[in-house]
């Protein structure tokens, strides 16, 4: 049988699984990052999740690994510039330091980029040409699909959707920007942005299911919340919607696109943040894209990481 | 001698110009559009014009002729959609029906995009394989050029960086949404804002360069302000630029690109505008892009249009 190991480069854990070409996940293993160490350290981990991957599949062929890693990264030897959280990481030949250590073919693409081929190979944007995937978890990204293909732009640094402004006078970011998309729906934004409203709502059942200092304010929560008709959860998803639809919809009219995949964490919220999305893209978007929007759940969940790195190779 | 024919379709002119390969302006007419009555007629117009060129130029040999556009622009046969101000323009095929009128190989393209091809070519883009062209005028529009070729996405209308929004509570847009960028800047828009704050600044001398209703405020008065260094009118470039850079940030940011080239009437207030983008973009833009973002003024002036369109044809 052949296989292929997808890698999905994390700061805290990196994630590394065998895929089947009909992206079935075979075995799944995660280990340790090590980022705080340094890039070396890094791929001493790869390789060792790629070992313990391969010793499962002795009789089986590697057809090659593929990796999404944070980072702007040049397709060029892999090489992956400013990871961020990363210590002493600034441009380091991943790709080829990676094969180096474990031997065969290996492709690094952004994470962003490698769900939105993930999504295209295996997921919703299958068979599908032109499509923007956006990625809603701790931080905000995106890849643009163009004609079959990532869309790259000068240094392979495009996709950046989640530092779209949406209001010039917003909160600071943490890129140093002011009212980026990520400001209002990045994960840790969007909890403190509920836990501050919660106080005027105490009607709503967010109260009993978080702790006192709010600190397992997740999504998870809102969504459960809202999946009980919680108005005040069901408003936050509405409202979340809205500020990702305004980028969207921006990002929609500079690339004459009209199909979208949401996925990431906070995309398991599901129908009320998409219908949320599609009512705001809808009514921004210029009138000639209007009739085509289509918003779209990102198909490839819990293990889209490994899946999008797997598809680098799935051609 | 070899020539181009340029034409610059307007709502209320169409401008046509012989054009040397060298981009030399030879000849240059200017005729009405007839907009408000349909698109044969706006057709009668171009080939009136166009022959009106050949005749000056009976001995010589008319290489094609290019027509920049509003309007999504199809290329295929030069299909344009939906020009906004032209009267019964659905869908037509602008491009087939002036080469039947005129003969000769036609080329249509959106004037933003057209204009993108004038820098590429004969202006400030030549030599660049990537840049964004923005054209600041009664609208804002844009063209990206990327790996040396005009990005037109999915059906054709990319480039539409005027309608991204800067402000999702911001003021509405003539295209239906709010807080576009071009609600701020588009010259209507741009007018009645400084008209608004003039009245508390009657110690700005633009008071005395507008008449009492205020309908000759046009940038170049504010222009002419800042030139002899009031500060009011200074603080609009400013204030301006800062609008103009918010957008332009987010677009490099999904593009992956550092060069912006400035046109259209506006852009003709020069330095203290341009000074202001450059300062608004570096701010906000994606740290790895910082070092490398550049503003330029666009080198085509009045005769952009005849330019963008004889660039078509100049490969």
């Amino acid at each position: 049988m052949n296989y292929i190991i997808g890698v999905d480069l994390g700061g805290t854990f990196i994630k590394a699984g065998a895929v089947s070409k009909e992206a079935e996940i075979l075995y799944e293993i995660s280990v340790p990052s090590r980022a705080d160490i340094n890039p070396q350290a890094v791929v001493g981990q790869i390789a060792n999740a790629v070992e313990s991957v391969r010793q499962r599949f002795k009789d089986d062929r590697l057809l090659g690994i593929g990796i999404g890693s944070p980072g702007v990264v040049d397709l060029d030897g892999g090489t992956v510039k400013y990871p961020p959280n990363f210590a002493g990481w600034t441009v380091f030949r991943l790709g080829e330091e990676t094969s180096e250590a474990v031997g065969g073919q290996v492709r690094v693409e952004n994470d962003a980029n490698a769900a939105a081929v993930g999504e295209l190979k295996f997921g919703s944007g299958k068979g599908m040409k032109n499509f923007l995937m956006i990625t809603l978890g701790t931080g905000v990204g995106g890849g643009f699909v163009i004609d079959g293909e990532v869309f790259r732009g000068e240094d392979g640094g495009a996709g950046e959707i989640g530092h779209t402004t949406i209001n010039y006078d917003g909160p600071r970011c943490n890129c140093g920007n002011y009212g980026c998309v990520e400001a209002y729906v990045g994960q840790k934004y969007l909890s403190q942005r509920v836990l501050d409203k919660l106080k005027s709502h105490p009607e709503s059942i967010i109260n009993n299911l978080v702790d006192a200092d709010g600190e397992k304010l997740e999504p998870k929560i809102i969504s459960d919340a809202a999946n009980k008709g919680d108005k005040f959860a069901l408003q936050i998803w509405e409202e979340t919607g809205m500020y990702i639809g305004v980028a969207v919809a921006s990002a929609l009219n500079m690339f004459d696109l009209s199909t979208v995949v949401v996925g990431g964490g906070v995309a398991k919220a599901g129908k009320p943040l998409l219908d949320s999305i599609e009512k705001t893209v809808k009514k921004r978007v210029l009138s000639p894209l209007r009739p085509k929007v289509k918003i779209l759940q990102a198909q490839l969940k819990n293990s889209a990481g490994i899946l999008g790195a797997a598809a680098l190779i799935a051609d």
